[in-house]
């Protein structure tokens, strides 16, 4: 229990696996000291040596697994993130991979099984007993990131007709009980879940009290097809513990808890964030040179597109712009302005659709609002700039041209901004995906256009 | 239990709360008829009738209100969001914010507290029973955004040196047990928390075990005065369910489930996403007009400033561009294509910072690592931009500036994306505030001034 406390406390100063551990850990493994190693690494919880092994070169983390293979328990593998877990699972002599995924429930060794190819599969598959088997394939049977795939098969269940004393009694005599559950959930008997009961509510009731008569107000169930990111919202809009799946017929298959929710809510996060920023949702810092390039090349070269594309606008204008100059050094500005604007309305439309704060109820009072916040700050900035190109450049002109431009591209980017991520949801897609693109294309196409255009008509 | 599995099926099937729904109250709303909006609201869960109020317009939510305060209840006021929770609370008659507030637990009444003004305060505290006030007032003596904030003061301890069957009594003995408990926390007789075992564990232990042989390895403390943000990450890293929080003196003073954390982690999230897209990060999509105009104004404005930085370097080049016009045109290529791949490595790495993948121990791998994917893309990107530029305009030597250009933007682009949030982070400020800005003008000015500046001394 000391030891325990100690790396508490060190935890609470620091982050548990603060970089002088790290490097201490990479001295053992260089000096091929395995019992200094699993010294260091002992006090170290599995979520915080899979962190060690992201965090590693791969030459390190080669070395290390040599020395400390015996030790890599199930609950490590299942803490690896996925862009490494291939790596290290070839890296593991077959005993070990065999052991640690027996100790793991079906749910985590379905989560690492479905990144894992084929051979890798049937390894995993074969050193699991055939209960355990069937339970895993069955849950590879439900579509990826369904909440079939997320749920444990391991539940804990009473008759609906039950009394608190005979749940109690139950449970006391139950060998085999899951390492973690925080409800008795009630079946019909044709297994349709009923309701549930907090296993707090259960102690402090009478005997004799009806199970059914002490149910939470919050009890709801998930389809198994249902998507793990409406899973997710379920769990973190009604505060949900744990949640019973059921199939098609109603029946009770697996229960999903919330240290599965928020870690779909998170992984939901992180995909929103990469994917408004043109990155490969799937790229993690652990990733090699290789992949991070293949990984951003695309989301660059459609960019490239959409520049080219703007280039061409501009280059229509080349006779406007040689004949003032000046236009070439203030038109970046305008699509800049215009880029950003696009950008801020464009990220708060993503995450209200996905708090689904943003709905059709609402969408046409949003759309109006962000209309409105575009032209008063086009108007305000109109002020600016038109003030600053006048006296820069001498030309009173220019500087209503400049902020009538801007006026009109940062109206257009709080439109673009909005209703490009409404369009892409109501079709069924995400919205964060290639949103981006989409909106700065626009206003940079719109900004030069409107700027040099303008310019043209009026300056020269 | 019939008419709450119809809508938990309507859940299923679409949002509980559809737009039709809303539709529906809207027209009971303007109609009047408080009884038909009781019955459209009444099977609605708090968190959804708290989206209902958020998603309609002010003068609809007045109007709402006026005809349904008397079934506010504290789990709606508790769910709502900040932004319209003021506006809400001088709504509603005194009498009905008093029951509110005073069916909530602690940590739900200082959440709703610690947003309002001083008057709202007062009302709010002065409905309190004693026992209640003084324990949120010293909630609120605990720092924002702390771990003092966030838990709740309703524990459930047992001395160490207790077995099952004495545990198990005093649950069934208690009156008072909070709504959501997962643990019975051990203490020793100062009160130190010494681990905690779980309510499952503890159903189905045989009565004569000690409570001290089943505790939990997952067990862990924080202090009072730690982080909410640092709560969230121990809660995801180490996927607990609760964890007690401590005084200086190490002395149990609360405890903190994951519900919260949960939403605390969703609130980091949405911070990081609006800061780096250039939105005040207590941004809501139910602003009003004025609101939304004024949080995102400033960023605007430094980004303003940021483009006429870039448009002061144009203009040192106005010789050049005035005797080759087709730069103005081929000039945004190269800071766009700078500014996304900086977007890219900005992004990933204020993500990798935020769930600690990036740290001492790997930086400067990931910096090597960036530095080597920002040359490789530079690269591809010169070879076709080269020929590109090269055929547009039939001149060779333009495509090449124009692909040095690329290569020179693109390596710095990597470096900035991943060197300024390491060093902000480094510095203790947030990696996501303004590092997205910092970026892209540096992709800005080094774009245009080495294109340009390429292009003076090679072209003129």
């Amino acid at each position: 229990m000391m030891a325990e406390r100690q790396v508490i406390l060190e935890a609470e100063d620091d982050e548990a696996l603060d970089p002088r551990r790290v490097a201490a850990i990479l001295d053992a493994v260089e000096a091929g000291d395995a019992a200094r190693l699993r010294d260091l690494a002992e006090p170290l919880h599995a979520a915080d040596i899979a962190d060690l092994l992201e965090q590693i070169s791969p030459a390190d983390r080669r070395d290390l697994l040599g020395l400390y293979s015996p030790e890599i328990d199930g609950d490590i593998l299942s803490e690896l993130d996925e862009s490494i877990r291939e790596e290290v699972i070839e890296a593991l002599p077959r005993e070990v991979i065999a052991e640690a995924v027996r100790e793991l429930e079906t749910d985590d060794v379905v989560d690492i099984l479905e990144d894992l190819e084929e051979p890798q599969q049937e390894l995993i598959l074969g050193a699991l007993e055939d209960a355990d088997r069937v339970a895993v394939e069955r849950a590879l049977s439900y579509p990826e990131y369904s909440a079939g795939r997320l749920m444990q098969r391991e539940v804990v269940v009473a008759p609906h007709h039950w009394t608190v004393g005979e749940a109690i009694d139950f449970l006391r005599q139950s060998e085999n009980l899951p390492d973690q559950f925080y409800h008795v959930i009630l079946i019909d008997p044709r297994m349709k879940p009923q309701g549930y009961v907090t296993l707090g509510r259960l102690l402090s009731s009478r005997r004799d009290v009806a199970l059914r008569d002490i149910t939470e107000d919050s009890f709801r169930t998930v389809q198994a097809t249902e998507e793990e990111a409406e899973v997710a919202y379920i769990f973190n809009q009604y505060h949900l513990i744990s949640c019973p799946v059921v199939d098609e017929n109603d029946r009770l298959v697996g229960v999903i808890t919330i240290d599965d929710a928020m870690n779909v809510l998170d992984e939901e996060h992180e995909e929103d964030m990469l994917r408004l920023a043109g990155v490969g949702d799937e790229s993690s810092i652990a990733d090699g040179l290789v992949a991070t390039v293949r990984s951003r090349f695309p989301w660059l070269f459609v960019n490239l597109i959409a520049a080219n594309l703007a280039a061409l606008v501009i280059s229509h204008f080349e006779a406007t712009i040689a004949s003032l100059v000046a236009l070439a050094a203030l038109m970046p500005i305008v699509a800049s302005m215009g880029g950003n604007a696009g950008t801020q309305s464009l990220t708060v439309a993503v995450r209200a659709l996905a708090t689904r704060d943003l709905t059709g109820s609402n969408a046409w009072r949003v759309i109006r609002r962000e209309a409105g916040v575009g032209l008063i700050n086009g108007l305000a900035f109109a002020c600016i700039m038109g003030a600053v190109g006048s006296f820069w450049f001498g030309m009173p002109m220019l500087g209503a041209v400049l902020g009538a431009a801007l006026i009109c591209n940062l109206f257009v980017a709080a439109l673009a901004g909005t209703i490009v991520p409404l369009l892409l949801d109501r079709l069924g897609l995400d919205p964060a995906l290639s949103s981006g693109t989409f909106v700065t294309t626009t206003t940079d196409v719109v900004g030069f256009f409107a700027f040099l255009g303008l310019a043209t008509v009026v300056l020269t």
